[in-house]
């Protein structure tokens, strides 16, 4: 398809604004053509009103119409070919094979949300019978289910330009709700943006929807974002990025006059720990998997290991012989943007340059565009008493908090921020001796991991990736996994209604066959 | 009990603070012995603490032990006798036989949720099992579960002195959820609460649990309060009153270094909408039940119906008639507080004033220390532009807006705020004519009632009692019901943990026999 770099209100392409930008090329430093029309924050809010319209017809589809929807943008982005992976590929320099993994999780992420429609019991249908005959006062007839917010705006992550963007998760679990979507795409890969947009409206006119269920505007600066943030008809925000971005749109959204829910994923070190028994017999294999997890996707994943705990002995020296002889051997990357290639070489030259951290290997790099893996180290008095050192680096570096003994170690714990992911490498008797370390780390992160690195993470019913502020902004939803569906919506309740006043999904008959919670039973 | 007017640390009693106050019984105005020690912040902070040390072995108990729990705080409440029910009256101007029944409320409702607890499934226990063999990449065996947040701050409301204060709605969900509560106790009834306080102590006790898993702070300033919701440890934010008060809580806990969730219940006007043919077949029946459900309480509940809707006709003024005879004929009733009875004296008078706005009718009074029901009118176009009609005036009036045509009754709907409730009086007709309007009224309440009054909000699985903003800060959630546990809850996430290192909830086979969802499918 030819791109025209045109902001999408529905169908309608329009780009009156005087700013216009161009993707770059990370790896060459080269800019594509077109240029993108940055929305001005007027043309933003009329996208809002459209989207506010459009979720009068939307919110009404049944589960088995916004099905066949998501279903429909899965064929639309597959029908999209080569050309979206070669435009990705440009954009980010993500290599072809990984996007077209990414893509296969974009379709399986989308399919799996019209699965979860087509059977239907997500909505947490109950109905508690009346009983007139009840004393002192007869018992009403109450029912309730989750019904969606309204329009939702999506701000799409540069590090998954298919699967956490313009069709991502935010995207799919708001229309999965019934919600319209008006999303902000990422400066940092606006042609693929387009062309997902493009093919969601294709999607759209098919499933003859109101085309304003979905449009997506451009802009490099924050005001178009803040016009949607701000803007009274916008409902809910998703968004993932920096802390910066997250914690500004979370303070913009509380601070409107009527304040809404921001689900912003910002930063994670996702600590790893690796406890004594594991070290002595495992330390070199666990050393090459991290070195691998470190690197994967040039570190650029929010769940990368940018932390991890171990206890010093014979064992935890080898283990950083190995982790460096490792990190030495990788080849460096290009990254996403010029901007964050810079970002991640001054953190890690910030990180070197603290009292009591020393950079302990480095990987290859001849090229001024890529940028080589870290491994650094410090002793748990320094990570304990520095606070920044906990902080994301975003990229392929990670840091080794060495622990005196084994107190240090839950004191670290018990001392971490809110994280997205808490792994622990332990054999049966580490488990007996630091069984209190799951306590504790329940407490700070969204999802525990044994013996497995946390990048990677699972589009499925059980995941749950979020985790406590200031991973987060709320610790109590998922970004991925069908869960996140709830993220979009509220419960209403209808006392005394007819049957035929009522939802499918709670009357009597159950016509759609879910499972409800009647009378306080579970009930096919 | 003899009363002694100190705070509760756990079950340590303290008053250091220079500052104390008395409750005054509105029916005469009269202060009531003891003296009440105000907390100071420092206090409060100390609190906090032992309810995040006390979280940490009460965050593991099983649900047949926090149960047991409940069921004990139940029999304990019951203990206390007619000497609680004496000394709420005298506090609080509610007849004994009303506190009976609050009562009764009350403790069915610590036994639905030690019932919820000992069934299990509230948790929402998730298994998608690994697939080692899957291309391109292995699928990790992912359990997740809802886990406590840590401890929790109440605000209990003046209106509901049992049933939504020490031992309401928000403590019982989270002692619930498995979080510690620290209550600040609402200064109009201090010594109903310290009766609670210590009833609740008394099962801590006698369920061998960590003592400050319950505390209670007294206080009239803002500052006691407000040094618990801004607290690093106190990790959620119940409360139920004005908007100005949680409005505040749910600014200084957006401000927070860690921003927590913040579940404030404020004002609701509940509207009433009475279409045409019911007005016409049923309008004097619907008057008499109006009135009633007016001065109910003396109009000091949440859902008290503030404001309904009918179109102008013969039956419309015949209607008007009928509620203003019987609005006459209500007695004037003691409200809870005199700050409450001038609040309302004052709201009226200013309600009244408004251009466009008449008094219609004025129930009996004699007594300076009680408040008499109002009705009053206005105009559908007075009433969409002066949006300050539609705000709360918390006693027994009601605002009757008349529109002169049916689409009025629509623009009225769509330009409403968020309210708890919303009630529609209609015959199979009207509900063909009008079903637009449940659409639209699905989007700005959280109850929808049909042919029944708002007031009275039935303890069960299926409530929902919340709505948008400005009636709730979030929505999202409940605070009467068993949905309400989640309020205090986030999903952690298990990923290739061997089973015994798993809750038992997620184990492999089961031990608790609750219901789960298995790779996506519902299994007992």
């Amino acid at each position: 398809m030819n791109l025209n770099g045109l902001n999408f209100c529905g169908k309608t392409r329009f780009g009156t604004g005087a700013s216009t930008f161009r993707a770059v090329n990370p790896a060459t430093g080269e800019t594509l053509s077109p240029d993108f029309f940055e929305a001005t924050p007027a043309e933003a809010a009329e996208t809002a009103g459209r989207a506010h319209e459009a979720f009068q017809r939307y919110r009404a589809k049944s589960g088995a119409e916004k099905a066949r929807f998501l279903d429909a943008i899965a064929d639309e982005i597959l029908e999209l070919g080569e050309a979206l992976i070669d435009r990705c590929s440009a954009e980010t320099g993500l290599p072809p094979a990984r996007l077209i993994g990414e893509r296969g999780r974009t379709i399986n992420q989308l399919k799996l949300f019209a699965q979860l429609l087509r059977e239907g019991s997500w909505v947490d249908a109950r109905i508690d019978r009346a009983v007139p005959e009840r004393q002192p006062l007869p018992k009403p007839d109450v029912r309730s289910m989750e019904r969606p917010l309204g329009p939702v705006a999506v701000f799409g992550a540069s590090n998954f330009p298919l699967a956490f963007s313009v069709a991502g998760g935010d995207t799919v679990a708001a229309l999965a709700a019934g919600c319209s979507v008006v999303v902000k795409a990422h400066p940092a890969h606006p042609g693929t943006c387009e062309m997902i947009a493009a093919a969601i409206q294709k999607a759209c006119a098919k499933c003859d929807l109101p085309d304003a269920v979905f449009s997506m505007v451009h802009g490099v600066s924050v005001e178009v974002g803040m016009a949607l943030v701000r803007h009274p008809l916008i409902k809910a925000v998703g968004f993932t990025g920096s802390f910066k971005g997250g914690k500004a749109i979370f303070d913009a959204a509380a601070a409107r006059a009527e304040p809404i829910p921001v689900y912003a994923e910002m930063g994670s070190v996702n600590p790893v720990f690796i406890l004594p028994e594991a070290l002595r017999r495992n330390g070199e294999t666990i050393a090459v998997g991290l070195a691998g997890s470190v690197t994967l996707g040039v570190g650029q994943f929010c769940t990368n290991p940018g932390v991890f705990i171990m206890e010093d002995s014979y064992e935890s020296k080898l283990f950083e012989l190995k982790l460096a002889e490792n990190i030495r051997k990788t080849t460096a990357g290009v990254m996403l943007t010029n901007g964050i290639r810079q970002a991640y070489e001054n953190g890690v030259k910030t990180l070197a340059a603290q009292p009591g951290v020393e950079l302990v290997a480095e990987g290859e790099n001849d090229d001024q565009n890529r940028s080589p893996a870290r491994f650094l180290k410090t002793g748990a008095a320094s990570f304990l008493s520095d606070r920044h050192l906990e902080e994301e680096v975003f990229g392929p570096s990670t840091l080794a908090v060495v622990a005196g003994r084994r107190d240090e170690v839950f004191e670290i714990a018990r001392n971490l921020k809110g994280h997205l992911t808490a792994s622990l490498f332990g054999t049966g008797d580490d488990f007996e001796n630091y069984r209190e370390l799951i306590a504790v780390l329940e407490q700070k992160v969204g999802r525990l991991i044994v013996n497995e690195f946390p990048t990677g993470v699972e589009v499925c019913h059980a995941m749950h990736h979020g985790g406590p502020f200031p991973a987060t902004t709320d610790r109590r939803t998922t970004s991925v996994g069908t869960r996140a569906i709830t993220r979009f919506t509220s419960p209403v309740c209808y006392q005394n209604f007819p049957d035929s006043l009522l939802p499918d999904e709670l009357k009597d008959d159950n016509p759609l066959g879910i499972w409800r919670i009647v009378d306080g039973n579970r009930e096919p």
